[in-house]
C-alpha cells in the first residue's frame, strides 16, 4: 500500500508549484510579496475578467487535474480573446476542501504552465485557503488593448451580420461523453471522434488568434460560454436589437455530425449547451470581405450565421423560413 | 408565516442590487459587458491583491450581510494601504449555495456601498455561481502607486525599527465574544468595550490614511491579517533578516487591558491571533521623526515595537529582557 504525500501548508503550495508559474512576471515578486504590481504597454488599457470554476459545477470531479488547471485561465482568456485582448497576467484564488496531494497540485500546476504558454499570460498572486465544498478556482485575468478599443457586448447594430468562429455544440457532445462512456457506442462515433469530443470540453481553445480581426473590424463581440442562443440573447439585449439565425448555417464539427445522424435529438440537446468558448461577433456588411479575409489568414474558421435585426425578437429559422423552438436552452449559472 | 422572497436568478442580483455599485466607474460599463477596463493614473502602476472570505471560516454564518460586504473589501483595501496604493477599483466573485434572500442581498450590497465610499473604489465586474459550500466572496482588488514605488515585504533591513499602527489583539477578543456572549460578563467588559471588540472583528478599518507616510518613510511593510508574530516572521524570512520584539511596547487598547486584568489567559490567546488589519512597517532610524510626526497628521496612532536584527531569530521579549514562547500563534489558511 503506497500513501500519497499530502500538501500540508499553503507554504508549500505556493513554493512548490505555484511560484515557478509566476518566475517570466517581474511584478509578480516571487509571490513573496503581499500584492503585485502590473501596468499595461503604452497607449494600452488593461481589460478585466473573473470567472471561477468549481468541482462538479465547471468540471468533473474525474477531470484530469492537468485539464482543470487549462480550463480555469482558458475560460477566462476566452472572454479577452472576444474584447480584442492581449493577455497580460492573471490573479488566482484557490479553495480545497483538504490539502490536494502532490500529485494533483503538480498536474494542477502542469495545466496551468501549459495554458499560461499557450496564452502568453503569467501569474501575478493570489490566495490558497482550505474550506468546505468544491475544489474551487477563481482566477481573474488581465488583458490590454489600446486605450478605448475594447470590442464592446453592447453596441451590435440592426443590419450587421451575426459571425460566430469554430463550430458549435462539440463541447456539450464531449460532455455527455465523459458522464456515460457508452454514448461513444450509442452514437456510432469512431474513437477518433470521441476522444476529439471529449477534448473540446476539457480543453477549451481561447480565440486569441481572431484578436486583431475582431480588433479591426467587429462591431461587437463576446464569447460563447453559454450557449449560442443565450448569449445571443444577452448581446440583443445589451445593443437594442434582435436577431435572425439561420438554423442550417450554424458550423457543425464532423463529430457532430455523426451525432445527428445517429440520434438526432443527443445532438439537438447539445448544440446551444454552452461552454462552446467561441467568438460571437457582430460584423457590419461593409467589413464583411476584410473579416473574413483576415480570419483565413489567422486560420481561424468563421462563419456567417444571420442578421442583427430591429426589433428586440431573436429568432432561429429552419430550412422552411419558420421560426424553431430554442427553447430556455443554455446554461444558467444559477 | 412570511416567505422571503428569494432571488432566483443571476440577472436578478446582478441588476437589482450589483450594478448600482458600479455606477461611478466607467470601465465597469453597467456590469452589461463581459469585461471591464481600467488604466492608471498617468505616472502610476496597478497594485493587485485577491484575497477571498468564505462563511464559516473567514466569517460567521451568524454575522450581518452588511458587515459581510464591508468586510471582503476591507481585508484586500488593508494589503493595498500596507503597499502605499490608493484603491482604485475591484472585481468580486460570488458563489452562493442557494439563492439568497433579497433582503441577505440588499444587506450584503449597503455593507459593499459603504465599504466602496469610504476607501474611495467602485465594483469593475464579478461573476456570481451557485454551488454547494460556504457562501464565498472573492474580490480581487486594484489599487495604483506611483510607478515602482510600492512598499515591499522583502526589503526590511537590520537596525530599522518596527512599528505598528494601531492596537493587536482587539479582534481576536471580539470574535470569541460573539462566538460566546457570556464573556462579556466573564471578562468584566463594559456594554461599550464589548460592542467596540466585536467591531475591531465585524469591522476592520483599512489605515488608508497612513498610506502617503509609508510612500515616503517605509522601508518595508505589510498588514497583519494573520498575528503579529506569524506575519512578522514572513517580513523577516522574505527581507533576511531577524526581529526583536519589545513585548512592553506592544499597543493594546483599553478594551483589550480590561480583558487582560480580568482574564490574563484570555488576552495572551488572542494578542497574536489575528484578523488585526494594521499596519507592520520597517523604518529606517533617520525617519522616525518624519514618520511618526506624519502618521501623527494622519491621526493614525504608531508604536515602535522593536528592531529588524541580523540573523534570523524572531524573538518576543519580556519585561526581563528573556525570550517569551509565542508558539505557532496566528492564523493559518490551510
Amino acid at each position: 500500500m503506497s500513501v500519497e504525500p499530502i500538501l500540508q501548508s499553503e507554504e508549500a503550495i505556493i513554493q512548490g508549484f505555484l511560484a515557478p508559474l509566476a518566475a517570466g512576471a517581474p511584478g509578480a515578486y516571487g509571490l513573496k510579496d503581499d500584492c503585485a504590481t502590473a501596468a499595461p504597454s503604452p497607449g494600452c488599457e488593461f481589460v478585466l475578467k473573473t470567472d471561477a470554476i468549481a468541482e462538479g459545477v465547471h468540471f468533473l470531479t474525474t477531470d484530469a487535474p492537468e485539464d482543470i488547471g487549462w480550463k480555469a485561465l482558458a475560460v477566462n482568456v476566452s472572454d479577452l480573446a472576444a474584447k480584442g485582448a492581449k493577455p497580460v497576467g492573471y490573479l488566482m484564488s484557490l479553495a480545497f476542501p483538504a490539502p490536494p496531494t502532490r500529485d494533483w497540485m503538480a498536474g494542477f500546476a502542469k495545466g496551468l504552465a501549459d495554458a499560461q504558454e499557450a496564452f502568453g499570460i503569467h501569474l501575478l498572486g493570489g490566495d490558497t485557503d482550505r474550506r468546505p465544498g468544491p475544489i474551487s478556482i477563481t482566477p481573474a485575468v488581465i488583458g490590454e488593448v489600446p486605450l478605448g478599443r475594447m470590442v464592446r457586448r453592447a453596441t451590435a447594430r440592426a443590419g450587421d451580420h451575426i459571425f460566430v468562429s469554430g463550430t458549435l455544440g462539440d463541447s456539450g457532445l464531449g460532455l455527455r461523453v465523459l458522464l456515460d462512456p457508452s454514448r461513444h457506442a450509442e452514437w456510432k462515433l469512431s474513437d477518433q471522434q470521441a476522444d476529439w469530443l471529449r477534448r473540446r470540453y476539457l480543453r477549451p481553445s481561447p480565440r486569441l488568434a481572431l484578436r486583431d480581426a475582431l480588433l479591426r473590424h467587429a462591431r461587437a463581440s463576446m464569447d460563447i460560454s453559454d450557449g449560442l442562443m443565450k448569449d445571443l440573447g444577452r448581446m440583443c439585449r445589451a445593443s437594442g436589437v434582435g436577431a435572425s439565425v439561420d438554423d442550417t448555417a450554424l458550423p457543425l464539427s464532423q463529430a457532430f455530425i455523426a451525432v445527428r445522424d445517429a440520434v438526432p435529438s443527443a445532438a439537438q440537446a447539445s448544440l446551444f449547451a454552452g461552454d462552446d468558448y467561441e467568438i460571437l461577433t457582430a460584423i457590419p456588411p461593409d467589413s464583411i470581405p476584410q473579416f473574413t479575409a483576415d480570419a483565413r489568414a489567422a486560420s481561424i474558421a468563421v462563419t456567417d450565421i444571420g442578421r442583427f435585426t430591429t426589433g428586440t425578437a431573436v429568432r432561429l429559422q429552419g430550412r422552411d423560413g419558420s421560426d424553431m423552438d430554442f427553447g430556455m436552452s443554455g446554461w444558467d449559472h444559477f
